[in-house]
């Protein structure tokens, strides 16, 4: 079970070092991310008022850094469902393969960065709810 | 020979898509970024007349992307350097092994992202040009 391997949705510390020289964030997969990383995404310039995401993926795991600004992200797994405030690079949000996730109200300034654990296909995507349900139906 | 595998020290043109939702970069392993990826850094907050980098790493490749604001990396391989100005998330600054990189004149609002080929080893940096030169003599 992927799941399991895996672990769970959850926000993960990366290692900040701050000094008089600017901050530095680190990650590494393995420690902090834990999948390979394929593929990455930069989302910004996102006018207010528009959610992005809106989707699921069927094996594909995503971890979420807002790098600048903030956004929240709305995780559901098809029995419970959560936000989380995106404001600080010092931490990724894990999403396993089958969560729906939608992100919103980005500040003016957010960046946000997306790693992946696979190349696009489109295959790999649900973008109706009542389908992801049903194959959750399958799962559960 | 990893840099004929890799090839040079070069910028690298990421996927890019602009809607009416914000704009969308995309980069993947192999097509856009060279080699595995196995650490990232996020980089910000760097007051005006700092420096960062200001080394090189006997085998780790990195690739740059500025995410937001603008910064110039020098990059030196030992025989001749340049200066790119690094202002748009469209593009990746793809740096080798055994390249002397810095960076310098980031806008107050800079964000830099960093790709890295391996985990933190103290052992892979140079942090003196001359030692740089001596290894890189004993590479020609």
């Amino acid at each position: 079970m992927l799941a399991d391997k895996f672990g769970p949705a959850r926000k993960i510390e990366l290692t900040s070092i701050n000094d008089s020289r600017g901050m530095l964030v680190v990650g590494e997969v393995e420690t902090h991310v834990p999948f390979t990383i394929n593929r990455f995404f930069i989302v910004a310039g996102v006018p207010a008022g528009v959610s992005r995401g809106i989707h699921a993926h069927k094996k594909c795991h995503q971890f979420l850094v807002c790098v600048r600004g903030s956004v929240i992200a709305r995780i559901d797994n098809g029995k419970s469902s959560k936000e989380m405030l995106l404001s600080n690079p010092n931490f990724g949000l894990y999403m396993p393969p089958m969560t729906w996730g939608t992100q919103y109200s980005y500040s003016n300034d957010a960046v946000l960065l997306v790693f992946a654990s696979h190349a696009y296909d489109q295959e790999d995507y649900i973008h109706d709810y009542d389908e992801f349900l049903n194959q959750l139906g399958a799962q559960f």
